[in-house]
């Protein structure tokens, strides 16, 4: 597939090389090795949420360029020992790598004719900068394959306890990062049937009131999820104007934000069994210590 | 996990059997085995995008209940030969089997002890009945988890050589099923950045002149994607006022359907790899027949 190229020209080489008198000519010179680029979706955070075909282009790395993935990290034994990795995520208070120079990483490697996989989280059409990579790879002439991945917004709700869509509760929902909260239009977003938010955790004091001050019910119902489907999941269950409160002092990042009727279900409540795995909706509550904040599906609001 | 109930019985009857006296008493009959049923997303399409964990699951089933899910189906090879495989999906004219059938066929199942699976296309997330089957189950006490998949609503554009955020292109995206297209209110829907539209090929003559009604603007890009990731792929690039003439006579279905600045991007156009894979961005184009309309990237129009 993505090796097909220098597949091909492997087999003209082999074919050039059969026909055996006693010396033949030594063949031309390969022309130069084009590498590829894959750029793959590490999913939500469990490791075994990667798709085959994401193991699949793991396996066959020379270099994979990751970001801070958390748990999905993991991922990368996949890749074999010998291959690259180049950390390219930001951590801690530390200077972030620049996107131009990450764009450079992939072309470089590519043009070394390697091939070469970038592992994001969640998955590469959401807010992943994907367009700043296609471009510098198809700029260079770099092959490049695209491997959607498990999308946080979608999922994290799933492991909260809810679907994002339910009959009779909306019938849209939008997708928007909460990256850039104080330049984001709150209030063309206030009309959305459900509201998901990404990298809004900081952002919260911002989002909330300005989407009540939109027109919002103040009584609609909000989800925050931090950590979905890892060990360290916890679940606030509130409402739109006491949200803010109801999580004052906790670390909410990384998050997940639902605003919306659906938010205020827990499907998985009645049904769940201590058998259910961690991240499994059934054992939505079950992730996280014992700290303040109402976790999982245990501690729902009343009204 | 989901196993673990039984595994632990497992392990009980073995430990009372093994002190062998000349005639133990017989061991009590075991309690009533109840089963657990895993709703489980096949993702949009192609079955190397289902997940290690969706994989796991169904290499554990008794029982799998299936939709109609195109070439997803072959994910159903992982489910061990004696698994019972229920068919659920809506196929050509037949008439489909209602929503509460198939909520009481998987709490039949799971009321026998047995390990079910619902495997759905794309993420339980959207747009898939879930909330009433994780309802039901959770009403009979069932053991449920739920594994996220790729959805097609973020997949496809990939497949078609754009993602659904960009910067400077729309800080949001809103998803809407177009199956109720008559009963929508588009009007509402035409302020959003970027419109991801599932399930609306029969309904885009309905939707487009209504999102121009509404005030979107005429020249907004459209992108057409039909089957998106699987060899009948086939994209459709144009404009919100032309896309109904554009597409006329053809078979749409089933398509997402994206309206917004980023449905003009074609990332993969320049770096496109005669060896990329059937449904990689660079192979955006090379899918479906040599009919009429505009295939991948190849066709797009001025302006």
């Amino acid at each position: 597939m993505r090796g097909a190229g220098s597949h091909g020209r492997g087999r003209a080489a082999a074919a050039s090389a059969a026909p055996s008198s006693s010396a033949p000519p030594p063949p031309p010179p390969p022309p130069p090795r084009r590498g590829s680029c894959a750029l793959v979706g590490a999913g939500p955070g469990p490791p075994d949420l990667l798709t085959l075909r994401a193991v699949r282009a793991l396996e066959g790395a020379d270099v994979v360029v990751y970001d801070d993935l958390g748990p999905s990290e993991a991922a990368l034994a996949h890749a074999p020992p010998h291959a690259e990795r180049v950390f390219v995520g930001k951590r801690g208070g530390r200077p972030s790598i620049r996107q131009p120079e990450i764009d450079a990483t992939l072309v470089d490697r590519c043009l070394k004719g390697l091939r070469v996989v970038r592992l994001k989280g969640g998955c590469p059409s959401v807010f992943s900068r994907a367009g700043s990579e296609l471009r510098a790879l198809a700029a260079a002439g770099c092959a490049v394959e695209i491997v959607p991945g498990v999308s946080s917004a979608l999922a994290a709700p799933l492991f909260a306890g809810f679907p994002l869509t339910e009959a009779d509760l909306g019938r849209s929902f939008t997708v928007v990062s909460g990256h850039a909260a104080p330049a984001t239009d709150w209030g063309a977003l206030a009309g959305a049937d459900t509201l998901v938010v990404l990298m809004g955790g900081a952002a919260l004091p911002v989002i909330a009131p300005s989407l009540v001050a939109a027109g919002k019910a103040p009584d609609t119902p909000v989800a925050v999820i931090r950590a979905a489907g890892t060990e360290e999941q916890r679940v606030w269950r509130s409402r739109l104007a006491r949200v803010v409160a109801d999580t004052a002092g906790e670390e909410l990042s990384p998050c997940i934000i639902v605003v919306g009727a659906v938010a205020g279900i827990d499907f998985a409540a009645p049904g769940a069994a201590p058998g259910a795995a961690p991240g499994a909706a059934a054992g939505a509550g079950s992730g996280g210590g014992g700290g303040g904040g109402s976790q999982g599906g245990s501690c729902k609001e009343a009204g």
